[in-house]
């Protein structure tokens, strides 16, 4: 029972995210659906990480057990003829039989796009979030210096989040906040996220770089654990999973 | 009767070219259209360059007359309101009266993009030709040399070229070759192009860079005036207007 691992670009835009749903298009859907078609047997696809509708992934990495003997670059052309457009197997591998997607992830890389600008870019428009106030860089990366390392991130987390694990503690490995021509990108390494974490933590940066929030200081946000204390949640266009680290 | 030149960015996907037509969505067409809603009168849009169809622009140029009193930052927004989302006005400003976009444009940079790989990439799909094949990049940029300067260009001349301009005599002041990634780049700034002459460069180099074409010394194929001995043309989605100088 060989045990194959992808890594998968998509464009979330027309997705109702990663996760298998009925009554709706999903990325993890979609390649099961195709993995039916080329091996004639229903495979599970374990993902690395869920992403919500609309976010997008340049590498998405996830792995499922197939008893059909095919070799992989096959396979790999197979699934790419029978997906769509916007979601290419950009890699595949033959990989032990224990590696497991999701538990084996030690961190995950996000970043957040932002066209600081009042005229959207016909190019990319799919993939950043407009913000056509000045933002006060300097402000944003000073406050965003105090998300790295372990913290309760409650104050960051969706109030909608069903997850069954309780605890809101996360730790931020990396934090970067880098500006090339009009283009912002914030990039966000942890060993997990909370759900809507780094968009909440993209819209409360936003908030503090247009001097909006009543409470600017990231410090004081943490540690109030209160959802409304943090800025509004940045929209899903401008995210995207860059990397998935093991 | 102020003139009005502006900048436009757009994705050439969804156009039949720049060009107005009657029954066909065109670029000029759609300004045109948003500046006789916006300004009441029909204005004549002056185009530095014409695009063909599915070919992009990052900063084509275009001015027109207006007896309308209309601050440009307005008009910039208006515009930008009425216009699909893959046309946008990225900048605007009065210019002289004798300004005229095509007759007072010096030289014209074209970026054609390839991606070679097997594998395309779902964020930029419609802005590269894939070329799935090995290249040899550094015999087309030896090859592509050869084209530097004033050269008669009958050779990579579109068969349908109806132009009334009869010379084929043209001037390449720059051709650069750069590979980021799995993208690579050619930039071509000339004094001014035949129908199809970048994309039929390109074709060549393309087919130099595989080794499949007969006659790969570039300097005979410009010596045969004969657009059989170059290479086919090259898609239009891999093909923009990046700039024109003044």
């Amino acid at each position: 029972m060989p045990n194959i691992c992808v890594t998968i670009a998509y464009d979330g835009t027309r997705y109702a995210g990663w996760q298998i749903q009925k009554n709706a298009k999903t990325i993890q859907g979609e390649i099961e659906k195709a993995l039916r078609k080329i091996l004639g047997e229903k495979c599970h696809l374990i993902g690395a990480g869920r992403t919500d509708s609309g976010v997008h992934a340049r590498a998405q990495v996830a792995n499922f057990k197939t008893n059909k003997k095919i070799p992989t670059a096959k396979l790999q052309t197979a699934l790419n003829v029978h997906l769509p457009k916007d979601t290419r197997i950009v890699s595949i591998k033959k990989v032990p039989l224990k590696f497991h997607a999701q538990f084996n992830a030690k961190s995950k890389l996000y970043r957040y796009t932002i066209l600081n600008s009042r005229i959207d870019d016909p190019f990319t428009e799919r993939f950043y979030f407009k913000v056509p106030y000045k933002l006060d860089l300097a402000l944003m990366k000073k406050e965003a210096k105090t998300l790295l390392g372990k913290h309760d991130f409650k104050s960051f987390q969706a109030k909608s989040d069903r997850s069954p694990i309780k605890s809101t503690v996360r730790t931020i490995k990396r934090l970067s906040i880098k500006k090339t021509g009009d283009f912002i990108h914030i990039d966000i390494e942890g060993n997990g996220f909370l759900h809507n974490m780094v968009r909440n933590i993209v819209g409360t940066l936003i908030e503090i770089g247009r001097g909006y929030l009543a409470e600017s200081n990231m410090k004081k946000i943490i540690a109030l654990k209160d959802r409304r204390k943090a800025g509004p949640t940045a929209p899903a266009k401008g995210l995207a999973l860059e990397k998935i680290i093991y």
